[in-house]
């Protein structure tokens, strides 16, 4: 984020040399190519595995998105994206008066742009039924034809059968959406059992955009499926992410052997991801744990103050990485609250003679109602 | 642009709310949709016209740039502008394979945003030769197909003049680029003449973008052409605009009888226009001085200071504008410099027994290597 | 707020063209002066009265604060006050071993400085008894070392009765501070009620930085006393307040005759003021009524649309100010929520026939549990 | 950065909760606390040392600065200093009517809060000779009382002797600094000669806020003096320095063994120092260099394009720290120009069959007219 902010020093300022090294009116254009940086989002890895950062949900023209295939690939590169998916409404598809609808494009046009700048690039499409029962993502699919020859036709099932088929991740979309504003309740409906008893559905949406689908972390956490976090972005994503103020997309945090389409695919069978959107994130209770270890450190006692009975400690608590954290002590004496912004230490205090403080994080779930515990040694 | 920012909080603000209140795990998506404003850029009138903010010259998936027509509406709005036209290259469609070429469709497409949102949407087209010759904005349009017929056989004149034959306005875009780069320098080259003694062209670009083409403005001056701004956009504006960091994006002023697309190209064919890019306006004297004098204001002195031979008088100098202005002292003692931030003001001293100060304003071009120079005069 | 930003690239802007143009290793310093200037924010006046932004509660290192007093004018002329006043503890002095207990000096080393920058420095002193009773803050006093002479000895209502000898204005601070921590309420004291019927106390402080003391308000209006909104800084004010992000401090809108201490003295008497704080506005509902339909307006309808029993009508509300107005429609058929940013505008929608709505403005409060009430005209 | 303005989001969030859980109109200030964090700059260390960050150069309001010496310890906490000296004028006091003169007390009011917050605090003074010959900062000093005593009357030599008495650190300041602007040059004077024959002077401000003092790398360079960086400030430090912008104060980079202050005056003797300001660092040619390589990291090929005669292969280059690069290529066939930002990462291309690049860092200076070159390694 701090480099979008300076990029903007640095632009203005390579405009103002240009006009004033501008001797007899002539200026070419090509000087004023806008300098693209990469964003490193800093989150660590732990236990062997690279913390990749995946969205897999995004639209262009080509279904009900407004911005052509290769915007996606320039945000994600921007942004901070390992990789990615465009996945496309099949069912989907008011513009197909001025776009032709064939998703092969969309990846076709994007794959170059995501080759040359190291961002891996995922084929998707959104299976989209009518709600309930619901949407559908497949990715690592083959030919998109197959999904669009039939899609008026084909059943509900049959129509996610087919990414099946292809061999394709499936993961269900953003399971409140819609059914929530109709009766007020969501629910795991029988086509979802169906597909995850035949071992089809492969993850569920816990965020999408800024929406948390609290029974969706139950369900995963209960069934084994891989919890997902996406943007799910039919706009430019700077139009809802606001991240010259720190914002970061949401987004899925993959622990992966490798920074590879295999290796990606591999953390998502085998459920190594966390969801992170604004300031929470959510998953499984190994690798959120995991991942707030790997991300926080505590050093010795820097300092010691006499008290009346006892003397306090002083420890400086650091978060290296690019999340956030709010601590609650559950267990022990010490500082009550603290807040770890990003890249950011804080102080923590403590009577002497305690060798650990327990603490809630509540902006970590790791159930719809259970927060991440954590212990903080202290030495 | 204060406003972009303070949604951005107000945003964050309320989904935070909605996962606090959140109960049963159900959460309605349309509750996340995104507050939308548009921005009001300070800009005073001045005799009985209100300046208009307009952007001629952007691109979409039609032609060479990568948005939708409606991303396109939805910046103007969010950005400030009062009217627009998309300008779709007539020779120039990358895009052909995958979305059907028909500029009359960009424009319903967006009519119907623009119509809702208060935007005054003109339609256009690029037209877009080999350079040099250059390429050629055409506004106030009537049936794009006429252009797109024999576009690969017309001669560069004929094409030029059938937006003469619709009654467009014609501006001559960018005309340093390419050339420039070619061997150094750019000409008022036959093909322009020609159109500019038949009457058919009707301004050029002085800025386009973040390149200001000087000797444009000479040839505005000289020729009495209308002075254009530009973005010429293809990507998404706020990539290369910082909106945050107070940018704005290239545009012209339009001093209009009223916020009408009649009094807009009225306006356009008067030539009562100045260009706006970065911290620079540039136009021809009249509407730059007003456009000044309309924007600053000084006040009585507030305050005096005794010195040895005269007492120095304090005055504050007002910008109520979104512009911004530097000013070099000429004529007169008193403060060298003053830079006057948009929606702020300075303190101007001067020692007593003078009725004027005479600066010129090195942010305000009159031609190519002339400054606007104004007085200020002291009470 | 759009110029501090601004200033920041012309600032590193300046810097590098001072690096680039650095020829033989020598450079001077007084080059790198910043580049100051006044914020305006923008607020209407209305009846003849124009709207002063005055903070009259702010402390320095000649109390418990941790600035000289330069750093305060300073401040109030780059986030736009027109009127300010110190207010140091009489009765708190922790710096008195190093820093010479004068209130005088504070206001003396202030005024130049106000003075030269059109800054209205009004005399002050925090009157600070234990509390409860309170803290009272006195400003256009007299000489500060009455207040010092027997501070350790005073009763509390003869240390106030002081600044009432000097003819002071007089208002209660933070009522619900400290208190409330207490007893977790807090009353009208009787110290309080005894300075209320003798006519002593000119008003509350409403808004006390981010505190909203809600009974005071009701208090004011009630008793109509004068509703006050202040920082009650000790640190520097940039360090609580995110002005980059779009913040403004905490202050008191004066609605007065001219821009003279006199005019402000006369606003608090009579009580023209109403109190701001981050989103929200507070005072007697005449002046936030006042307020709301000088800073907002709507124009006629632009556009219409069919519908399948009436035509829906659009208009365009604008905010010209850099208030925040949040409004719910409680009367007639149209938009439901409509979010008005600093100097934007947006698009509310009405079925035709109307000719007016009533919003609820939730931002705005008239006492504790009551908001402002407005008709939305329809044309 | 990144978190300074997260903070700002959050804060405005609590503040808005609280508004929103006020029942009865009692409010505890003390909730009100701003959430402070010690922002972490990213600069990885090498060869065992780790990096420190320190500025040892500022003024409070003890002499002529405009802040109590708490807030030059909250600053560095925030901004993401290791160890700090405040180093006030000895013999320029004109706060001295109102503020008793004694540099122990600047000390002893800053080293409470420094201990707590884990900052390093140097005890220092800055000993300022009538200019030439000029104003030399003596940190690790012993009784400030020593220096005071005959301040008006000692001879430059002896003034600064005091210092070496006590077996203080002793750096010439920004050694252009008035001379400049007196007769447009600056020179090695005798005094300053005297003292490093003596070895008692220890190093010389490159970089004093945003000037440069060019001369003064080449005679660190050439004389073995330890290269030093200082903000030199008087006033706030977020009020010359844009933090929200990106922005970073000025300060000297230490390679220490440990984070003690035992390590920082043994890096500070031999020398291991990089001097810090805006987007340039300087310093000796072997701390920058292991400086760009410990922070700058090339991947392998991750893709190849085709060409007529060579394959073009591509390849990341990443910036892990939170410095800035430009880079010119020398020698070799490939990327041209690389702007390597803050956290971020860059594409390189080069036709296959290199082993490596040599680029100039326009922005590290290792002379007044030498730029680091790098090797940059291809696989």
């Amino acid at each position: 984020m701090f480099k979008i902010k300076l990029l903007a020093f640095l632009f203005i300022f390579s405009t103002f040399y240009v006009f004033a090294q501008d001797d007899n009116g002539v200026m070419s254009m090509s000087e004023f190519r806008f300098p693209k940086q990469r964003h490193i989002i800093q989150i660590p890895g732990f236990d062997g595995y690279q913390t990749l950062k995946g969205d897999f949900h995004m639209h262009t023209v080509f279904s009900d998105g407004q911005v052509w295939p290769t915007i996606r690939v320039q945000e994600a590169w921007q942004e901070g994206l390992d990789v990615m998916a465009i996945s496309d409404h099949i069912e989907y598809t008011p513009h197909s008066k001025d776009v032709v609808v064939d998703y092969n494009r969309t990846y076709e046009i994007g794959k170059g742009m995501a080759a040359e700048n190291n961002i891996i690039l995922i084929k998707g499409n959104e299976i989209t039924r009518n709600t309930p029962p619901g949407h559908f993502n497949a990715i690592f699919i083959g030919d998109s034809k197959d999904y669009i020859a039939d899609r008026d036709n084909a059943k509900d099932k049959d129509a996610v059968m087919k990414a099946a088929d292809q061999d394709a991740f499936i993961f269900w979309n953003h399971p409140g959406w819609k059914v929530s504003s109709i009766d007020g309740s969501y629910e795991w409906i029988d086509l979802v059992d169906e597909l995850f008893k035949e071992k089809v559905l492969g993850g569920i949406e816990v965020f999408n955009g800024f929406g948390f689908h609290k029974k969706a972390l139950d369900w995963c956490v209960d069934n084994d499926l891989t919890v997902m976090g996406s943007t799910d972005n039919h706009n430019v994503i700077a139009y809802n992410y606001d991240f010259e103020g720190g914002a970061h997309r949401t987004m899925t945090l993959l622990f992966a052997k490798d920074r590879t389409a295999e290796s990606v695919r591999e953390a998502l069978e085998e459920g190594r991801t966390v969801a992170w959107s604004t300031k929470y994130i959510a998953g499984k209770e190994e690798w959120v744990s995991k991942l707030f270890y790997a991300s926080v450190e505590i050093g010795p006692s820097f300092h010691s103050k006499e008290g009346k009975e006892k003397s306090t400690k002083f420890y400086e608590i650091k978060n290296n990485s690019d999340l956030y954290f709010e601590m609650e002590l559950k267990t022990g004496k010490g500082t009550k609250n603290i807040t770890l912004y990003p890249q950011s230490s804080q102080v923590l205090t403590a009577p002497e003679g305690q060798d650990k403080l327990t603490y809630e994080v509540v902006t970590a779930f790791v159930r719809s109602d259970k927060n991440l515990v954590v212990d903080i040694p202290l030495k």
